[in-house]
């Protein structure tokens, strides 16, 4: 009875947040850009009923009430989050809750002129306050007092149970070899880049074509475009969002890859109101779309079936073959935007962010000295130094948003997507074949059954484990890049 | 204190009302089909949410403690709306509020199919159910047990205040009048329709250019395309949808010119989260949607400006002049579908569903009988027969919303857009010549200043008497309509 009363709760919680982010979705998609202050105040007053609701007193007494030893593994996941929740919600004030999301709504237009201007001090102000609200919110969370006790609250809203101590030194550990990695390659010649007419029309209809292909249900989704693509939704409403560069037809192919990955994932959910049945962590989230993009799309044998289509597609493109289309795929190139780097180089840029975040949140950088500082750190890693701040620290929407703590999913979801990339070698030896043909049904039956339907049953190291046999590691994600980026390179 | 109190929970209210409606407008223009039943439990719980804060118990603690003599006229506004929203949820319950709800949005997606297929028994059941719910909900707030009592209770949601006994008259006399003018119409020649090639993109920017020329702020607004063309919104972001029939031009423009009406009210609200700011009634909108579109769009000093613009847009229209352009577009055609009638049918077509609608919410009219009734009724008032249930009783969206008492609204803003027409007239000599540079500011400035920023000041006949000095009256409607039609048909 109180276990029931629980779940109707939080089913009725659930709908409100895919309303809310369905009000996410529309400000970026949608939204006329008049109604930017209004939508500040919509997204504060859902913020604010979510919060009460996640703060609910009844929850404590269903939950002491519920015999937890009846519970299948699925409902203890359910039971959990809502602890989990309950903690988060009454842990920060309502009023705290409502100014972070207004600022957080505030700051993205802010920041959308910021970039567009090339200011980072227009955006400086909005940033302070962005930032002040973390600190205090992650202050509301944070456990014990150790150097990284504010920065794990915050990583652990996107990847719950994760310590700094446990994910920095591996993602750092990667540095030696990844800087290793570019420099090699960036003593031989490129492959050549892709020529032709590439309409926006045509890439949308292909980027389409390839979305459905290799799963993803249009019937449960929508595309449109907008400036910095994402996914949103879950069950039967998952909408992806893409952009088109008409001298690059791969930006536009990728993106939606990427995105369909993400919405493969969360059409996958095996009920789309109860949280255990939500994404496991957002570094889990991340292996889903860079598994479909890297191990899928940007694979030698996938470029089999690529290329014909895309001749189809758009005529010439001055790729005479699966071979040349595969080395132009993965182009490496020092570039300074993260969302359009190569393989070699994006875990790069997503150490540059961690680094830089931690030292926002602990104090150690001012959001003033934060251009400079993101410059040089840009300069140490990749040999540039970024000549505007469009192409530097104001480049993500993240920081604008309120996210702190997301960035190392990032790199954490490549090693993890490595990781099952791995084992499903082992487990799916027609793999290639299927890649070759686009006939790509078995792989993401696979992914259903070892991530999507698992929900939030174990914590993202625990699931990775369950479905790969090992504990996640970073060696297979740079075995990968290794032997990929040396054999295409000649190193 | 108690009032700050009480507009500060006010203003939250009508965020989240924003919300909700910014998932209906989801749901027409852009939701993926297989979304629809996920979209009923975010409905149901905006819903839920929305009436527990109108039913909050503090509400009438605030009330209570306000100096009523310190009041403005708005404040006063304000404190009647919070007044009546605490009455009407408290009446109410939960439970109920949340059922029609998910009735309605469940019904929708029911009805839509059942429109495809013209099979009305398809949607008798959850009609059925629509109904039954709603008689629950009259019988919560009906006053007194009178003949009218529930569907007085329905009208007075969208039309605050008013009486069956005082409208039924008021618009059922108009029957004969316009019956007669119906008549004499049909034994002339219909003058000339356009002729040519009318393509979809073509008439969407064409309908665009000139919802930007009467006043509709494109960067607070948007057009998308829809079934059923309605405008959502308010402030800062109101929006507009509208439809296409590739065969005639004049569906296009003049449902886009109508919804743009609407919109200028909307954009004209001196806030979008006060409920003293908010639009008087259904029937005040409708008079501002209908004036910009018959009393502006459709009249002959107009015409001189749109003929040489659709001649830009379409090339050949088959029309030789302004006034070619003016009786095409005031063709009279006897037609089944009410959104597709000219003035001249239109509020015979409202009449009929609001008898049809007092006699289902009476229980006088079962479900089943009511395709059967509908085409009878018809027959009586149009001289046809309905072929079919899309061209009969599942024309319309509005039952399968839940939405009754509404339909007399619309005969009801044709009876106010001829009043605030003839005090126009008036107040504006230089109008006609406005209409044939389409130089129309003054005139939306008029309405801004005796409607649109007046809100809800007043009740709806007392603002059309502030505005025009005097009562509302059928009048000047029936004289337009036998005035204008009588010179084009040579009655």
């Amino acid at each position: 009875m109180s276990f029931a009363s629980l779940l109707s709760h939080l089913r009725q919680t659930a709908a409100l947040e895919q309303t809310a982010g369905l009000l996410s979705w529309d400000q970026e998609a949608m939204m006329p850009v008049k109604g930017a202050a209004q939508r500040a105040e919509l997204a504060g007053a859902m913020a604010a009923v979510i919060h009460a609701r996640n703060a609910d007193p009844r929850i404590p007494e269903w939950i002491a009430a519920i015999d937890r030893r009846a519970l299948s593994e699925f409902d203890a996941a359910n039971l959990r989050e809502a602890e989990r929740a309950y903690r988060l919600a009454t842990r920060i004030p309502a009023r705290l809750a409502e100014e972070s999301a207004k600022a957080a709504s505030e700051g993205h237009r802010v920041w959308a002129a910021a970039r567009a201007a090339k200011d980072f001090q227009a955006f400086a102000p909005a940033l302070k306050q962005i930032l002040a609200l973390k600190r205090e919110e992650a202050a509301c969370l944070a456990e014990g007092d150790g150097p990284d006790a504010l920065y794990d609250a915050l990583l652990d809203q996107f990847e719950p149970g994760a310590k700094t101590a446990d994910i920095g030194p591996m993602l750092e550990g990667m540095r030696p070899r990844l800087t290793a990695l570019r420099a090699a390659i960036a003593e031989k010649p490129a492959p050549k880049a892709p020529e032709g007419a590439f309409a926006s029309a045509r890439q949308l209809s292909l980027a389409k074509t390839v979305a459905r292909r290799i799963g993803y249900d249009l019937e449960a989704g929508r595309i449109d475009l907008v400036v910095h693509p994402f996914c949103s939704g879950t069950g039967g409403d998952v909408r992806i969002t893409t952009r088109v560069d008409e001298a690059d037809p791969f930006n536009c192919l990728y993106s939606t890859i990427h995105e369909t990955g993400h919405a493969l994932y969360a059409q996958g959910a095996a009920d789309p109101f109860l949280p255990a049945a939500d994404y496991c962590s957002m570094a889990v989230h991340e292996s889903q779309s860079r598994f479909w993009e890297n191990w899928v799309g940007r694979s030698r044998p996938f470029a089999e079936w690529l290329h014909p289509v895309m001749v189809e597609a758009f005529g010439e493109t001055g790729l005479d073959g699966p071979d040349a289309l595969y080395a132009a795929a993965n182009r490496v190139e020092t570039g300074f935007i993260r969302t359009e780097a190569d393989e070699a180089h994006y875990n790069l840029h997503v150490l540059l962010r961690f680094e830089l975040e931690r030292d926002l949140i602990s104090g150690a950088l001012e959001v003033d000295a934060l251009e400079a500082e993101w410059n040089a750190r840009f300069r140490r890693d990749f040999g540039l130094t970024p000549p505007d701040a469009a192409l530097g620290a104001l480049q993500d929407v993240h920081w604008s948003a309120g996210l702190f703590g997301y960035f190392p999913t990032y790199a954490l979801g490549n090693v993890y997507a490595a990781c099952l990339d791995a084992a499903m070698r082992t487990a799916l030896p027609g793999r290639d074949e299927m890649l070759r043909t686009a006939e790509t049904g078995p792989i993401l039956a696979w992914l259903r059954e070892k991530i999507h339907v698992r929900g939030r049953a174990l914590a993202a190291p625990a699931l990775i484990e369950e479905a790969t046999g090992a504990p996640p590691s970073a060696a297979p994600l740079l075995d990968h890049l290794e032997a990929k980026f040396g054999a295409l390179y000649d190193l």
